[in-house]
């Protein structure tokens, strides 16, 4: 059926600090793609964009940051993508909100994309279109593109003042946009008072890293954090720059120190000599950039050096999914295999643990498959369970944790993956195919967008749809599993995690294919 | 709500010559993302693929041909995109179908991309998507890359024989696309004796070179031809490859004549030399590739060379939009401009015809608004009439004419531009926000979707939600006016057109905004 559409001269126009945009309303919804937030030169600090006379078209997106390498169209049904043009004047945002009055003060959701720190962008995948979520929801959705790899995350400050931050340029970035959103959502009928950042896999990551970074205090209230946390994944043995910056000068016969050359070489030079000189440092253990480290400007790992004061009031909500890694051909007929079949595919994989990991899946997860435990995931769950207990000492704001534990109707019932609960999140199962469940579906991505809208509003993510969800205590994590049926476990799987954890291969850290 | 998503180990599956496939079904429509039907060296002609053991997956589409300039995000209020990884090993297809039964024999449509012959791809714009066609046309819908300007069209004949139709690599893909429907669409629930191609703009122009292409003769019965003429796109002085192909090999540092050098030389390098040296080369009359040219392979443009004896019995249907170069800024609130203010902008483009063309004008569009004029097209009409006539004159088949006259919601009243039919031929206004009128816009998909199908299923776009639609003579042109209410016209517009033409400026060959 035919929607509402409304693009003119004069509507829907918005007064911006910089200068006023032009964006359009399709049936209830103002958006506006690629509103230009902030621009920086190479490795530096981002700076307010310069003011303009009239107004500016917000109709397309913005350029998105350049990758290290080329994209490969593969797993659409998993992961369906949207691929877009690149150039690292990428600092642009995107806003879905139902209304553009400065009275309006809804809750404002910024997401954060995943790609670890060097890949993604605000519209990678199809489901982080932020129509649905704003609409059904009622909250101002942002979503955004910032600087990334070596682009956003490469120290180069031993080599001069100007790059003083460089180690850090994405995650400034982030800054520059929730200033931005400080000075400026208003008038998309937000409320600069009540701004949750939220994001998956690297985007998880920037939420936690964002809540120990000083000049963020104030610029977000809450925070959620979807398969966000991995053990050692941004820890550097070393903070300095020198040695990679000095290799890849070299590598493009430049002088040492020269890094000047740097800000002017063509980016896919400079990625193509990083690709090749980054594998050797790493496993000589020196830092190769592409996550941000601990400086003035980052105050590093709250499980390790513990939460700031800012952080510990910042509510928060976290989880993973149940099989983080399943993104390899499923198990044929699954549910026609016979007991032993599956006791013997479970003991090729875990050995003598076998046993007793499958008791403890069977208490953790009773209405699922037992080949599920072939690809259940502890490399996210361990470290969020880690991450539950430590913020939950702090009272000054409730921590809420979730599990996604749904099972897709994919190569005969597949377990949820790394980023399969985005589209129940934004309410976009309607664009990505492989969710759709009559009589299921609908039903759960209602309840998941209802609790992280509430979380949003109330900092409580409790709805009449779902069972009553308590926050954390230190000792005791009351989990929402969200699946065909929600329902809230008490440390339901802490024994098979530790266990599964210690059965299990150790993480390639690096491996492409967990760092959406 | 939820719709039904099927992709199991064992479903749908279906049997290709070269080996099994496996696609997913969303609702009624079985889906094949990216199933490769050709293999092919650089600059040679296509092979087929080498057959498997087991199933592949068509659940991602392919890789779409590398282009000679970089993307820009602009313009996707009027024609939204979809970018996509690029590999010039791109000769893949993707395929909509209600039905894997052999026995449907359903008509198949064979979709050609815009962009010249030398960018665009298969899922460029977001209106390409196949299913609604197929669902509710209740046909199959194929659309398919190929290889694009110096990978598709650079003549190295003078330089081997294995060149010998480098010129035309582009257009021979298509051809082996075509030979792939006749093998094996009839196991997607098609008829491989009645194929409709059709395309828009390039996807035009590539319908009506097929027709003058005897390996394409009997693969396909039927074409549709969209804004998919221009006088002297296709004309190139000479047609002889020596002269680029010896700069380029200079430019990249190779010895004249060593054209093995360019098969493996990164086509970045390639490209790049190209873009430099192919302007200069053009000014001087020389041939610059990036266009078919007339050998064995292709007879040449039925208007100069006359139509083969195949070509004369394929019917036809062929229109254009109104206003095709529509892409600028449209003019605000021109509903409430003084008939003066309108006058006065007119004469500032037509000077002395002015007032002639404003008295035609409004007797072929009595019901627009007169600024229309002003962005009022005959670089297509013109061209485009004389097709219908020369092609009218043989009997063997009938040809059917339209205009796209619609009128977009978007900068105050929008006449309709260039590619802005597409969502409405795919009856895909739901996926183009710019369309949607309500009341308006879905009677409108619906008229066009059915007269293309009906045109695909018996040679007849007629239908009842129709008036009747008579088919052309050589000097009475009935031409269907798509609009808010559709109508047949008779030579409506040949006075106009003629008048048009002569009062505008000439049109810039080789300008980027037209060539989608």
């Amino acid at each position: 059926m035919a929607r509402r559409f409304v693009c003119s001269k004069t509507e829907p126009i918005v007064k911006t600090k910089a200068g006023k945009v032009r964006g359009f309303i399709i049936d209830s919804t103002y958006t506006f793609h690629g509103i230009k937030y902030a621009d920086a030169k190479r490795f530096q600090m981002p700076t307010e964009v310069e003011p303009w006379e009239g107004v500016k078209d917000a109709l397309s997106y913005g350029y998105v940051c350049p990758m290290l390498t080329q994209d490969v169209p593969q797993g659409e049904i998993m992961v369906p993508h949207r691929h877009w043009p690149k150039d690292e004047n990428c600092q642009y945002l995107n806003i879905w909100t139902q209304s553009i009055s400065t009275d309006a003060k809804k809750p404002v959701m910024v997401w954060l994309h995943g790609g670890g720190f060097y890949a993604g962008s605000s519209i990678e995948q199809v489901a982080y279109d932020g129509e649905n979520m704003s609409k059904y929801g009622d909250v101002v959705v942002v979503t955004l593109n910032h600087r990334l790899n070596i682009l956003g995350y490469m120290d180069l400050s031993p080599f001069g003042e100007k790059y003083k931050n460089s180690a850090n340029a994405g995650n400034a970035d982030i800054v520059a946009a929730l200033e931005w959103v400080r000075d400026n959502i208003a008038e998309f009928g937000g409320d600069p008072d009540n701004v949750t950042i939220f994001g998956q896999s690297g985007g998880g990551m920037k939420v936690w890293t964002l809540m120990q970074t000083p000049s963020a205090d104030g610029l977000f209230h809450k925070g959620i954090i979807q398969s966000g946390l991995i053990d050692g994944f941004l820890h550097s043995p070393d903070n300095d720059g020198t040695k990679i910056v000095n290799a890849m000068l070299n590598e493009l016969g430049f002088e040492e120190g020269d890094v000047e050359k740097l800000e002017t070489v063509p980016y896919d030079l400079m990625a193509a000599a990083y690709i090749k000189l980054s594998p050797k440092l790493a496993r000589e253990g020196a830092y190769i950039g592409c996550i941000p480290i601990q400086n003035d400007f980052y105050v590093g790992d709250p499980r390790t050096v513990g939460f700031t004061e800012h952080a510990k009031t910042i509510p928060i909500l976290i989880g993973s999914v149940m099989c983080e890694f399943a993104f390899g051909p499923g198990i044929a007929d699954k549910y026609n295999l016979s007991e032993d079949d599956i006791k013997k595919m479970i003991e090729e994989k875990y050995g003598e643990a076998s046993n007793e990991l499958s008791d403890l899946f069977k208490k953790a997860y009773p209405n699922k498959n037992l080949t599920d435990l072939l690809m259940l995931d502890s490399i996210f769950r361990y470290p969020t369970i880690d991450f539950i207990k430590k913020k939950s000492i702090h009272k000054e704001a409730p921590t809420y944790s979730y599990m996604f534990a749904y099972e897709f109707p994919y190569d005969d019932g597949k377990p949820s993956w790394h980023c399969s609960e985005i589209p129940f999140v934004f309410h976009n199962t309607d664009k990505v195919p492989v969710c759709n469940k009559p009589g299921v579906s609908d039903k759960l991505e209602d309840q998941m967008l209802g609790a992280w809208v509430n979380f949003a509003r109330y900092g409580n993510p409790n709805l009449p749809a779902l069972p009553n969800w308590p926050e954390c205590e230190a000792d005791d994590e009351a989990t929402m599993v969200f699946d065909e049926n929600c329902e809230v476990r008490h440390n339901y799987d802490h024994e098979l995690v530790i266990l599964h954890k210690n059965a299990s291969p150790k993480f390639p850290f690096g491996d492409e294919t967990i760092l959406h």
